[in-house]
């Protein structure tokens, strides 16, 4: 397999909780290609309940569309990018809507797609589903961090 | 001290890793009345960095912006209402803005006022700070559970 979005991401900017190669505490979502769309699969554990049990609380289904929109932003920058230059996006604003209630323990699949992209930002669309049904939608702009931000 | 709004919530609805008094793992974000909007203090844990390890991760912004979202629709429902009816709001739709690195290590202050209600909707404005200064905010469409999902 590949080798995930986030594990490409420069050393002193992987200490995520939510997708972090560098926190071991954290969720370490990983994201891929998937065909022209990206996607990340994830299992939370049974304590990120939402206020009944069976289902996921509403921070969890944000920091995976978060991190996984992130993610998508740079791997869509990566593509067309020189393959040695250091690319980090963070986010600017999030839109999440809960469409229905995310159950949990089962596996969550996100998916991303890059909507537009101009100089430093990127409007990205995610959706996150489980057994194949579409728990939640979300609107991304991701910002590119400037080389100047990006040293050691 | 007052009794949080969390801590009114109707019992089968208090699991939230986020907020729940009944998820002994969760951060048990707690909300209160301050004059006339609300607030909650939270210090995360610094395992809760985002790509660097000063800031906090967005996810967790989201979260507490999420539950003091919610736990502000419910006090502002609470107040206008008979005080023994069972009183639970979900999150329809959040938007974070994320304005400035959440600095992590430091206690977070999170306020929320009404800015409209029609019928089962509440919509909520909100707003995070460190130290004083505003890290991200927020607008939220809270949804009231109707009385048959409120049944034990």
């Amino acid at each position: 397999m590949d080798l995930a979005f986030q594990d490409q991401y420069p050393e002193q900017f992987s200490h995520c909780f939510g997708c972090g190669r560098n926190n071991p505490a954290g969720h370490q979502i990983k994201s891929y290609w998937d065909g022209d769309r990206t996607i990340a699969r994830f299992t939370p554990g049974l304590q990120y309940t939402g206020g009944v049990p069976e289902h996921a609380y509403g921070g969890l289904v944000a920091s995976l569309l978060d991190c996984h929109g992130a993610a998508t932003a740079f791997a869509y920058a990566r593509r067309d990018s020189d393959a040695h230059e250091d690319i980090r996006y963070v986010t600017a604003s999030l839109t999440v809507d809960f469409r229905r209630p995310t159950p949990i323990g089962v596996e969550l699949e996100i998916t991303g797609r890059l909507k537009a992209r101009d100089g430093r930002k990127s409007w990205i669309d995610l959706a996150l589903s489980a057994n194949g049904t579409e728990c939640a939608t979300a609107t991304m702009l991701a910002i590119r961090l400037r080389s100047e931000n990006r040293g050691s």
